[in-house]
């Protein structure tokens, strides 16, 4: 039992490197698809994933494009803080790919708009914040994700 | 309806920033007790913190003392690494104080050993991880807070 965690275009290093101690102690696979806005061997990278980094079970992209391609029949659900329904109404299934966008801008339109049925957003409740770190992001789903199933 | 995140002598300022944003996004007070590992006019804070820092319900201590002091009469519940029960089982009620420790060690034996059936924990699914970014971990347990109450 577990998730994919899918990060499209990540930009910050130690939010990714958050997100590698994430996925393995949630027990989920990440997925990093380019271009990154860090190189992989980033010091602050490593530094946010601790000794944990090369245990972690990775796949790297070079583009959306090749990883829609190769996971074309999985089953995905898109976090957005446009998204309509909230990740609680999230139906969590084994092996369900996570993805998120990149901290600046979230996801494209080129994928927002052609999964509109699969948007879900964390509820924000101040009109100061238009949405969380990333990495804390992250966390709230997946873990959502091993309760609901638990 | 709200919780009160508390950090016990946080020490790193991109935790404290990004738990900032966290506070202010799910309608929660942030209660920050000394000694801190950096200043609060830290450049790093304010960035991880972005603009909203001064939108903030916040209050600070100057000791463990003082704050147990001023918040004898509050409900409490703790986080750390080594409880028993998973915080998944926390029964969450309005205005709760939701207590995590220091990113390097947690929370002192002094609070843990008074409070031990008031410890909680996230479950961690590797060997290779002891426990999640201080930050994530907060995220966490103030969303299940929101979730479960909703």
């Amino acid at each position: 039992m577990g998730y994919n965690i899918v990060l499209i275009e990540p930009e910050i290093p130690m939010n990714t490197g958050n997100i590698g101690r994430l996925s393995l102690a949630s027990g989920s696979v990440l997925h990093l698809v380019k271009p990154f806005g860090f190189e992989l061997n980033d010091s602050r990278l490593k530094r946010a994933g601790l000794d944990y980094w090369k245990h972690i079970s990775l796949h790297i992209y070079e583009s959306s494009d090749e990883f829609f391609s190769i996971n074309k029949d999985k089953n995905m659900i898109f976090l957005s803080s446009s998204a309509e329904k909230d990740y609680w109404s999230i139906d969590f299934k084994d092996d369900m790919f996570l993805i998120f966008g990149k901290e600046s801008v979230g996801l494209p339109k080129s994928i927002t708009a052609v999964n509109a049925d699969k948007l879900y957003k964390i509820p924000i409740y101040s009109n100061h914040v238009r949405s969380l770190n990333l990495a804390n992001a992250v966390s709230i789903v997946v873990y959502e994700g091993l309760r609901s199933i638990k």
